[in-house]
């Protein structure tokens, strides 16, 4: 079973939640149009069927291996990151100035979709690039940007992130890499880094780290961490690589999935100092690692929706080709596709619609994006900012989420088949649990949406944002498609939920913001339901007005009468379950 | 981190859940009382923690291999399994008149969950084992009884189920495997099948496989299956060993999890014909599988809970150890110990009382098992089976999702540290994966909830049973309990949405079954939930009586106020959802 990209669905997405045809009328993506659009995803599809998703198994299989103090890629995976590189693939977001094609999120995240659901071993690469590019253009000097931009941009190097330490996970503040400053106005790094994404491989001739660090005498905490770019090769004046710098990958983690991935244990200065240069100013490190985290975190959203989509594809083939018992209708002695039983298609139909709703909620993230980068006014440039802001956090957490549980609904649609390795059900739920933890645990994305999300502008924000979702309720309501069944009765309990939630929750930070921490999950959750739902009923509208195929109806509908249920548990989660929660101290937890 | 068996926890299970004192004062277990029970449930937690748990993880990480023909279990496996039998813990439920300990199920549940806890993939075994000596006592001739049953209520031997075949998993209506008779009046048996659990080993001298079997002029169908035992040595006249059958293990499945629990392709009759007994009628082989598959539907449930439990005890370890971090009520700059996060105190709960609502289920439905077997009249004994009956898809689906969904949780706690292998979680989330898949997936349980349950005695079983719930809910108002919180309203919630989309559904039955199929999982859900929910409350009520550690209290209104609340949104599921899913036909479901 191999893989195709859904265009269609991303389409959609970006007609309907990323308003699409609304930002092309406004000139915010200058030449572009959408059939441009569409055929560089189809593009992008292609690469994805022909050269990615074919090492997919077989890379999980192998895995990367450290050989003589090299890490050492699957077969073929140098020959498709060489390839990936030169299909222009690397540089479709980058910057014009530096090399890049200039393309916009929507379109970046759209593609990033198609690496990851072809093989999130491999997309994991250029994504960290990406994070590297941005921090490095935002912040670093002259130097460093006619230094490294281009061949990162280029991907003729990779880049990645080097925040983990052993004492310092979600808490950045605990950590210990040290940085000494050189009389000529470079650093020695000194540490050690883990859970480093292709922290070392063969596939370029450079791998370009940006390392937090703490100076002598940097005050304690967040306040105190410094970035730095480490390149795994010292680059001459003339450009020409040179000497090999202090930085080795000391050991690979034996992890649950994406083997391929390299996940490095990195010594930094154990000979002497690796030689690093300042991104940004001294101590102010996070803020400009914040930079590649945002960016990092949409796109672990949409590696979420990679791999919903990816079980999706390969559960739905085997309940076509599967046949075990018969339905009411069927005749004879003859075994029924697995398909035919409804509650087989109750859990297809629930992976396609979570699939769509947690695509559209990434697609509008990426629009808002663009609207930060690309607006005409300040004030949209601002406005995109918080939308970007408050989306961020959902469509990391949610979407992620849903990839896990989409994988193993997939699975389970392959009976005792599922749990046997060479079916590949497998490795999409191994790999799909990653994503609920990195670039921010969910826990920590909550968090985030309560504590910073909500507050935004006296809590404006949000607000204006469910009067948007209140307005398509509206708009549900006065189609009166009877196609729609009972989608505006539940789309509206939702909403009123989440404002409910919503208003309570801004209550709670006021008064006891621990209560308002206890909810954060299920108002996380909650939030998510609520924004999918709303998308996917304007993807329903939007497909009604052109006629579309009915797929959008149906999942939209679904979605509404099967899960948006969920919404009103939730709020009174929310709204009164905290109470028990901050009671039950940690010694009350027992054992 | 070891495994602790939770006595006190399975205790308040038997008396709030199970009746334990009612029972033991109306005689249903003869001499036994609550101190010897617990006696020997203390004593089981104790080979666990000591014999079974230390080789968990080298077990999974070794794997049982195909050497030359044969398999081989990890290292230590044999030994312990020999201390196993030896220690009387297989014959603790066996018969007595055959040798057994005629301990009742409620005990030999108890020890299944810390067997299992201890080590799922040794635990297997036994549950297989006990699954043959029911079929063999129920149905088999004095001749089977004689030769086989002693040796597999001691453990000498084991026995294993052969159902599925390449073409036959929940459909076994489809299975080719044949039987031939033979003038002697034993059979030949001819096939292959697949996914045979512990298959073979080294352990024991011999294996007493039940075999599913078409006769060649076997009607077709599930009409015309016969059940047959085929040991894998047979005996002479005077008990001691023979002539090796003609059965081998072909090849080991590589699985997703439990890895050192050998899953065996077995290929019946290449030479010859492998010699085999009917058990019970010919064509009537699938009333007396049935009669191995309830008890294991229940055994399979059980598991669950154990998974739920050493996740859970796995992770309270870590979130005790690991800071990150300071909370709102952290002094300084130390880090506080992650298990202070309310959000990381919600998970903990979450998992908790997720794990004493399945295992009370479990233990309801053991306690229903004892009635059915040991009630001193017919018409308790029939009142039992019912509760049997209803309980069992129950206690299978429902605590096997949850124990995967609580491994989930767990490894989530210890972010990035749960993806590697070595932390241990994984393996955990790993194992959990095929609960909800063998010894029927969920989705055949909430099929057979709904289609063959509900329908019992007019809808009266299941009734009866709702008015018990009310019951508890009125309980739980009347006692008045501060303490207590919204438990009382939250679960007079859940049981009023149980009832109704019980009530839909009989009437769905009538009118449309397909759309009584749609609802099932989401029933299903609902229904654990709830009796989840009202047995914690139970619980509680009794803690409060007796003055027990408030864990009781605390976990029955954490459950109440934070899960309970999906109730509503489940039967709204129930009852309005179905449409969509009908009218969305294989067609329609794309691609």
């Amino acid at each position: 079973m191999t893989y195709t990209a859904p265009v269609d669905d991303i389409m959609l997405a970006l007609k309907a939640a990323a308003d699409l045809d609304g930002h092309l009328s406004r000139g915010l993506y200058d030449g572009l149009d959408a059939d441009t659009i569409k055929a560089v995803i189809e593009e992008a599809g292609k690469f994805g069927t022909d050269v990615l998703a074919p090492l997919n198994a077989p890379g999980d299989k192998t895995g990367s291996k450290l050989v003589d103090g090299k890490v050492v890629t699957p077969p073929g995976w140098k020959e498709a990151y060489k390839a990936f590189a030169d299909g222009g693939w690397v540089s479709l977001p980058g910057d014009e100035e530096w090399g890049g094609q200039g393309l916009p999120e929507i379109v970046a995240m759209a593609t990033c979709e198609i690496w990851n659901a072809s093989n999130l071993a491999f997309g994991l690469c250029p994504m960290l690039s990406q994070g590297a590019v941005d921090a490095v253009l935002s912040h670093g000097t002259d130097y460093l940007k006619k230094t490294y931009i281009p061949k990162l941009v280029s991907g003729e190097w990779t880049g990645t992130m080097n925040l983990t330490e052993p004492h310092a996970g979600s808490d950045l503040g605990a950590l210990r890499t040290k940085a000494e400053r050189q009389p000529d106005g470079t650093y020695r790094i000194f540490g050690t880094k883990i859970f480093i994404t292709y922290g070392d491989h063969e596939m370029t001739d450079n791998i370009v780290h940006l390392v937090l660090a703490r100076l002598p005498d940097a005050p304690a905490g967040t306040r105190g961490i410094s970035l730095f770019l480490v390149p795994k090769v010292l680059v001459n004046a003339d450009g020409s690589l040179g000497a090999r710098n202090d930085v080795v990958c000391a050991s690979l983690e034996h992890k649950l999935g994406i083997h391929a991935s390299p996940t490095c244990v990195m010594k930094y200065g154990e000979n002497g100092g690796a030689i690093g240069w300042v991104v940004g100013e001294e101590n102010r490190g996070l803020n400009v690692m914040f930079i590649m985290m945002n960016a990092a975190r949409l796109g672990v959203g949409v590696q979420g929706v990679s791999l919903a989509e990816r079980a999706t594809q390969h559960a739905l083939a085997y309940a076509r080709e599967r046949r075990q018992g018969r339905t009411m209708a069927t005749k004879g002695s003859d075994m029924a596709p697995i398909i035919e039983h409804a509650d087989v298609r109750r859990t297809l139909l629930t992976m396609q619609s979570m699939t769509q709703a947690a695509r559209m909620i990434c697609m509008a993230t990426a629009a808002a994006t663009d609207v930060q980068h690309r607006g005409a006014t300040e004030a949209e440039r601002a406005a995109g900012l918080a939308r970007t802001a408050v989306l961020t956090p959902i469509a990391k957490a949610f979407s992620t989420d849903i990839g896990m549980e989409v994988a193993s609904m997939g699975l389970q649609i392959h009976g005792g088949m599922g749990f046997i390795e060479e079916t590949g059900a497998a490795q999409f739920y191994r790999d799909a649990r990653i994503l609920p933890i990195y670039e921010g645990t969910n826990g920590i994305q909550a968090i985030d949406l309560v504590t910073r999300k909500l507050p935004l502008d006296g809590g404006k924000v949000v607000m204006a944002y469910i009067v948007e979702l209140e307005r398509t309720v509206a708009d549900v309501k006065a189609s009166n498609q009877p196609a729609f069944g009972r989608m505006a009765e539940r789309l509206g309990e939702a909403v009123a939920a989440l404002k409910e939630a919503t208003v309570w929750l801004g209550g709670a930070l006021q008064k006891n913001p621990e209560a308002a921490l206890a909810g954060a999950t299920p108002y996380l959750r909650l939030f998510g339901l609520t924004a999918g739902g709303a998308y996917l009923a304007r993807g329903a509208l939007a497909a009604t007005r052109e006629g579309h195929a009915p797929a959008a109806i149906t999942q939209a509908r679904f979605f509404a009468e099967n899960l948006l249920t969920a919404a009103g548990g939730l709020s009174t989660t929310v709204t009164s379950g905290a109470d028990i929660v901050l009671e039950t101290t940690a010694a009350k937890l027992g054992a």
